[in-house]
């Protein structure tokens, strides 16, 4: 049983199916089969508008091409201190910008607010020897598990456009975070002021499979050639495309979110009735950040339930981590079952006899 | 019918069987699972040695990543002018490597020489204006679809070693070379002086993977950072292994290519039978250069048969393509059927039709 | 009358004289000649031990090589967080290192603690996302015109060591450093742990020179190429070497130093006498930051002396400038005469014309 | 006695008095002072038009940020196969434009001719796999020591502008080729379509002193901050400034240059009429190309004068340089004196006592 991430599942059915699909007979490589402009047409319908589309194997490629086409060389992006760009992509954002900066700002539960980012701009030097702003990047889902407000997202991203940065979406969890909204693609990022978001695929359903969807077509003038260059223009690109067929197909990846999502309330729902346990941040995804008795950690480790301890400076005010606690990440996929997720609670309560039991009866 | 790359195939059955098989239930992301540990141990296998390997999406990102390895920003890799390398990736070599430069030498058949690079380095003045040759980079098979033999092999690492460049082996097609040879991949790379090969596997039955194979230990130390921060690293890291071990188990790679050089080897018998026709260079593995009569291309044509036009400055001397004529190239995968190529014969031979009864009875 | 900054002023008498001397006849180009030999020779000796020497126009490039020779381009470089190095260079060191990254962690007066360096160290996780600490960078003088003490300089570099890091230290005042402290150009570097050095020479009296001093041999390997490349190797290379040698010439350079440093110590004394008026950190070198009230801020300006305000978080704990006081900096050379300072006093004290005569009696 | 090349030569006395003359008081730092500012004043009068002038302190930092200024990442740069650029910078423009590619192409006497360069342009797919052409790159003087006239300047960056690439001049001997063509910088430079010039001053009298002049504005805009970010942004800019003043004033570079080129032409003169030496080119600037006899060779070299020999592709059709020969390079400048040259040619000759004698009488 392993909550370490929700890219330990593999692809799902309809994926996986549109994938062998797509597979027989020949096609034009890179990126020329008719497959490949489907998807572009299929993401123009759901976010509304047109759209330039550019798929890619990682959400790190898409991550740090997306940031790349905003920001040049001698340009900062401003982001989360913990954002995924910062800690977790070994420098992709400066190696495909070629040495632009990440500027960390602080936030509780993963978010910037608005208001510290304007601190931060009014409080920067003018001048050529201090690099320009020119890009504003935030995580929906954050690393946190939070999800942006409409609000929230149209407040940061006017006030990137008042300082003339773009404003890109980090959306590796993006459709748990729309399930969780209730809200449109379309409400969700251009119609708040996003000019450009990496449209993850991997986690909810994907084989390998990313999307850098573009609204403000000057950003992605340079993007095919960036792409290229980077090795993450794949050749079969049909085999690219096709796992997006399946996971846009009859809404199945707002299907796997919205299960994904319900996975984690359960899981929170039950941590929430276990004596001395307690959340970091609500769930508000596919994510549960819990901070647990040292002694329910050791159960679970017994029982060989996967999932990674959790380290940040992003607590809520007044928060601490107890010596015999343990602050824990949770993640639910696609894939998570329900039988799995009441094991977990059974174990993590002390009971897992029951748990089995209630497992079997299901 | 599509004769135009091997890479407008899709995947072959026993890859995508392996595909499927892999992903069932969860798994480390990262690579960190047993299947790419059992791919790594499966090419040591393979090549009779320990390596290092590192999967990877792209033969372009295999490619500039290796180079990277051998070559610092300030270094030369001496190459073929008509490589994959210096024409057809955009100049990721360059990106990788952060911006060293491909010396791009000449050569008939896309074959590097031993006495012309030797000539070029002989010739090169030696001083912190010019940057040092670091690596040589062959290409097998060539970008004119010849073979590298062994001793051309050990005649060009040999040299490179003498002038302390490592030595990479572009292979996006080696198992083609390697049957074409009836030789052994250990014979063909490390025992003849390769240091570092892109070990192609798109091309000829994979989804999308491809892998660097180390043979040189200190190439492989900064590999894993370098890849991590390219965006090739993929997080479902199965099912890329898994890709591999399909292609790799019970020789299913080697029959592949035999059936694509055998496809090749038709082609180019019929043609040869074909009045004014002639070729640029012998078919060698699975591809076929050759100069037709501009009325035969017309033919093939309006049979919506598909295939690229070459150009090319790596002719036999005295070679020279009539007003009339047309260079073309052919190229047959694993999914190239007999019937596929013997209708193409016939159109070009002027006789669709018996093509066709042909075709309808095999 | 102008403090803004030690590079205001000029070059000295002594480094002209040696510059035009060396101008006369013929010399090899590139840093061939004679003079730069001796150059090395020269710091060889000031340093006690063989040093690698790498003569550049400027202090942004002395940087940027040094931390790119030390840190690849997935690597980390330590540093305060109001580092020049972070701050003022536009990104040079993510330039020449091509993509590496700069953290910058706090520490009041400009100064890293090395139990903070060790706390985020400790805290950081290992791992191919991550990338790893490679260079631990000081600035001595720091930023807020301290002086690191032996001791710390000791400590950060012995922390450095064991986490594998190179030591750098950003040495752009380190004449106004090593006067203060009153010690040995080899006590204050390689004997305490540091491994390549900013040697400044500029602001306090060359026309644009700078070197970068190697104790680390393996650290010199690439910088003749780096160098070459970033177009810092001057074709007319003696002139660059022969600065230095008027610099370095009888002790100049720390007269120079001791000149700077005694009169910011009368700027210091002088201001401290004003009521109202109080220091943000210690004078220690050549620099003061004086926090001071709104109109006597207001009173300088109108006697048109130019000096910078100043932004920090870098305060010492309980510092708070109130709204009617200006944090500002003062920066005394080798060129300011007491005359200079005396009169700033005089208009700063609310006495104008007691200075001026004061000044024509001296 | 020096002939290797113009950049043996210290500073020119006018342009060290300038620089003498500005050292005085204090000045804003970083380029904000008068004297930067009336540099690009001067320029803008010289080049008849306005100009954005960014000076710097070496030719490669010119060339290489001018190149950088109009060729993405992604872009080719074209220029001659034995140009500066390509063989003796180390690769600078490749690192500053992060991994651009400069593509060489063949001409006699180092100059592009525009069939070739039109016919390499037609010649060469368009997609997205092959890198754009962005810049063409002339040299004026060329490597080899030839003047392009005004009417093959504007052919060359016509064709350059037909195919949407930048047109950069690298006039490292700017002042030389215009005094040879009696021309006006204008003339020369946008008049002829180029769009950024590389203006060398080092060679022909400054110390370390470049500029890059600026036509199109377009390509001005990011040049502050790829400057600073190069570490090419001096903090003492008026001392940079004041020598392109001297340099600038009353005509003293363009008497400079016609002193450099009259002494090479008296050094063609005199080889000229030596038997068994002849030119490899013309002499049309200050440089001198000659392939003499090796005995010629022996006898200046027991004489101790220095000069470079010469190695190249780009000898006029049919040249062949004879094994008891050697093909040498010998370069004027400012301050080679007639004396100098005389005794060159008498060595050369066999007769060195008559040119002591000569020599001592002039």
């Amino acid at each position: 049983m392993n909550f370490a991430s929700d890219n330990v599942a593999g692809a799902s059915g309809p994926v996986l199916e549109a994938l062998v699909r797509a597979n027989e007979g020949p096609s034009p490589a890179y990126g020329a089969d008719p497959l490949t402009l489907e998807v572009e047409r299929r993401l123009g319908s759901i976010f509304e508008r047109e759209v330039s589309v550019f798929l890619v194997t990682t959400g790190t490629a898409a991550n740090a091409l997306a940031i790349a086409a905003a920001v040049p060389p001698w340009g900062l992006c401003l982001c989360h201190e913990e954002s995924h760009l910062v800690d977790d992509e070994c420098g992709a954002p400066e190696f495909y910008t070629h040495g632009a900066k990440l500027v960390g700002l602080p936030g509780t539960g993963g978010k910037l607010k608005a208001d510290q980012v304007e601190a931060y701009l009014a409080g920067r030097p003018k001048g050529v020897k201090q690099m320009p702003p020119c890009a504003l990047s935030i995580s929906q889902v954050t690393e946190a598990g939070l999800v942006y407000s409409l609000d929230e997202i149209a407040a940061l991203a006017d006030l990137g456009r008042r300082h003339g940065t773009a404003v890109h979406m980090d959306g590796a969890r993006f459709a748990n975070a729309l399930v969780a909204l209730g809200t449109t693609p379309a409400e969700m990022t251009w119609k708040r002021g996003i000019d450009i978001l990496s449209f993850g695929a991997t986690k909810n359903g994907c084989l390998m499979a990313e999307a850098i969807v573009v609204f403000d077509k000057a950003l992605a003038e340079t993007l095919a050639y960036r792409r290229k260059r980077a090795g993450q223009t794949v050749s079969k690109g049909r085999l690219l495309a096709a796992q997006f067929l399946g996971y846009l197909a009859e809404d199945h990846w707002l299907a796997n979110a919205r299960h994904a999502n319900a996975m984690a309330a359960r899981l929170a729902g039950g941590l929430g009735r276990i004596p001395g346990v307690r959340f970091a941040w609500p769930c508000e995804a596919n994510e549960v950040f819990s901070i647990i008795p040292r002694t329910v950690d050791d159960a679970l480790k017994a029982a060989e339930i996967i999932y990674h301890p959790w380290t940040t400076g992003s607590l809520l005010s007044g928060e601490r981590i107890g010596a015999d606690e343990v602050l824990i990440r949770l993640v639910a996929s696609f894939a998570t079952r329900q039988d799995e997720v009441d094991r977990f609670l059974a174990v993590a309560s002390g009971s897992p006899q029951s748990a089995a039991k209630t497992s079997a009866i299901a």
